[in-house]
């Protein structure tokens, strides 16, 4: 392996380079003026395959942007590794907040500075960077890699969605591996093992057909206000519980080996607060505030309207009241069985007077790799040997619906080896990508398909 | 009295030719515009007056619109009644709804069509024309006259309300008069012998110091809009019962008059939900509708703003949620003592990690007049004089802050009689004044001084 080490130095700075040359192409698939720059991204892409050796293609799903998907010559006997990673980067706006242009990526203080450095061409580059090292050391590669690389992360997946709904069988392999997400802290690596799933929810209470006085009125009919606020208020117990019938049946309990890796995490409750003006904790009693943002389901109210909202007082019973409600979901729970409880709850609930109506919205399961399997063990080994230091075990609070899609419809561990930091600024001004990480990314990528081709697929 | 009587009818369109001439001013008094038209209506009244002989001026109040004052000769011995009303108009807007223009009095199927026609020049001329028959046919009162007739009922009586405060000697009386709301229904005249006071307040909850991603953060903070919607939940039990520590404890109960008053009125609940599109009936158990929306109190929100109010979906955390509160008060609930049981219930169930603010904003205490009042008797009667049947006695759902503030300051009796109509149209396009009610309004208003002279003050 040495001499793959060796390669690597050798072609760092050809490596920056080449990434500096994606990162020029303004790939900003929110916005139909740079539907020539996403395609040319993908083309981009495609070649790079291409001039490994790979069968490369662009898939055209719809309207949408291109798929680039790539596969190695096979190599019999080894386990199929999944790529996945995104071309497409998030609109540079405010652009005056930039110290550097967003599209001509500049080096400052060890980092390089674009739009897309870390979020995702940067890190999903490592694992193609990684390939290459291989080719040209080794003459071949230790594992079958299949790369998926999209065109549309920061707008919603919906060509790989689809793709995946009609094709599975294209995406088929034994592992998923994405770097798309941070490290722990600063030389603290870690392994996203686990991340929440999602269901959304718009309840809206119709009463009367107008906004009525409240003198005239008042005290006669049901409020829609009034009556959404109880609603709302009884899905929730005063110990912070979630009161759904059945909302906490189906889920997994948190692994002994997971408890342990939760209480190794450094983690400074006070500074986290502090850092959002929140003075005191409050969550589902008998879980700690990590547990409570990883590990445990939610149910927060992300909007109400209803009734006047100006200046002053308006005397009216409001003709309607809408809240707009989000389930975080850990595995296994279910959206749709948690949504037809929560219909059941309401209807119950509903006062005379009021018509209710519950939509639901988007909706994603939670993902959880269990941390004895052989994938994970072979990415903490290959990220040690890299970083120098011996990953964190996390879950993820936040959902990312295409890799709990891909998880669950090809039933594939996933590993979501982040190489960034948490002060990247993904979505931001001035997003960067630490050029160390990346060459670090780079190792630990060579590194993690030998771990890989270790794994005895029939045990 | 059969001279006043005839007086009258030989005066009628003399009568309806003044209104007309008071209505062509567009006393606007909520347009700056109108600043000119306000003063002329004001000039109008207090000239009218002069002609009767009474001292008359016009108190200016501030930069406010002037409050015509007038004051009949002396009656020794004879009450002292305070006739209320307004010479300011709502604006007319929207215009091209009118049939014929808003300051050009039309009369159309025996009723006058005008901004004002109801509410309240031509209700409130009655009582001036009654005092003219009376001192033209029999050259002197029955009763002594006040009038405090002001400009600004349309945008919240500031300069009635400040005389009030600082002068109440000037308005000292023995009860007050005021034609300012409708009969029952047609061909059933009504007094409104009590109205609902109000106390508005403004709650708002503060929890992070900026949206949180429900992600991050979901499960770990207490979120404001679920906070909020478990106090406002926390204020009402099933039952529809206000839960403000002692909300109910001062309460005057309804007298058995008052029961079998109510009793008596003819009211169509199925249709008067109907017209709202609202299906059922709710509210405080152990009342009827009809009680429920003039005699008990409520608590209504008004409005609800939190976090995200646009399509779809955002996962937030919002930073902030807020509800407009009023409730509706009964005498001699006090809206002062009610604000403070609410802070300290509201402050005993804020949450961990929520900063709670209450505003009181504008209040006003209930008004009831004794049913047995004399002169509630002595109205009565003028108007089955006039109206050819006798009242029905009704309590309003609704609040006029000025009244109940004058009832309180003055320690008076407060006489309700509306000679409008239901379909009026007040404050929308095409007001009118069926001059039928017009000319009887005249005529109970002339029986009234003499039925109230008969009132032996020292009993």
């Amino acid at each position: 392996m040495s001499s793959i080490a060796e390669y690597l130095e050798e072609n760092a700075k050809r490596f920056e380079s080449e990434l500096c040359e994606l990162l020029r192409i303004p790939s900003v698939s929110a916005e139909s003026a740079h539907k020539g720059d996403v395609a040319q991204a993908a083309d981009w892409m495609k070649n790079r395959f291409e001039s490994l050796g790979f069968e490369a293609e662009l898939l055209q799903v719809g309207e949408g942007h291109p798929i680039v998907y790539a596969e190695s010559p096979p190599v019999e006997g080894a386990p199929t590794v999944l790529v996945y990673g995104h071309y497409d980067v998030q609109p540079p706006d405010p652009l005056d907040l930039w110290i550097s242009p967003p599209f001509e990526p500049t080096v400052r203080n060890g980092s390089l500075f674009a739009r897309g450095a870390t979020d995702d061409k940067g890190q999903m580059l490592t694992h193609f960077f990684s390939a290459q090292a291989w080719l040209e050391v080794r003459d071949r590669l230790p594992v079958n890699l299949k790369y998926v690389i999209e065109g549309e992360e920061e707008v919603g997946s919906g060509s790989l969605e689809t793709l995946l709904e009609e094709s599975p069988e294209r995406l088929e392999c034994d592992c998923i591996v994405v770097s798309d997400t941070s490290q722990f802290a600063p030389g603290q690596p870690s392994i996203t093992y686990g991340l929440r799933g999602i269901v959304a929810f718009e309840l809206k209470l119709t009463g009367p057909n107008t906004d009525l006085h409240s003198g005239t009125f008042g005290g006669a009919v049901t409020n829609p206000a009034n009556a959404l606020a109880k609603m709302i208020a009884s899905l929730a117990d005063e110990g912070g519980r979630v009161t759904i019938p059945g909302f906490y049946d189906d889920i997994l309990p948190m692994s002994e080996a997971e408890q342990n890796q939760l209480a190794l995490l450094p983690f400074e409750e006070k500074q986290f607060f502090a850092s959002v003006g929140v003075e005191d904790a409050f969550g589902e009693s008998g879980f700690t505030t990590l547990e409570r943002r990883t590990s445990r389901p939610t149910l927060d109210i992300n909007g109400i309207t209803s009734g006047y909202q100006g200046e002053g007082t308006k005397t009216i019973i409001p003709s309607w009241a809408s809240a707009k409600i989000t389930c975080r979901l850990v595995p296994e729970q279910d959206p749709v069985k948690i949504g037809e409880a929560l219909q059941e709850m309401l209807d119950e609930a509903c006062p005379p007077g009021i018509k209710l109506e519950l939509d639901r919205g988007h909706a994603s399961q939670g993902v959880v790799v269990p941390l004895e399997s052989p994938y994970i063990e072979a990415a903490a080994s290959a990220i040690e040997y890299a970083f120098g230091r011996s990953p964190v075990f996390t879950r993820e609070g936040g959902s990312i619906p295409i890799i709990a899609a891909m998880h669950r419809k090809l039933g594939a561990d996933v590993l979501l080896v982040g190489w960034g930091q948490n002060d990247d600024n993904l979505h931001a001004p001035n997003e960067k990508f630490n050029l160390v990480d990346f060459h670090r990314g780079i190792k630990a990528s060579a590194r993690l398909w030998r771990e890989l081709s270790k794994i005895d697929l029939e045990g």
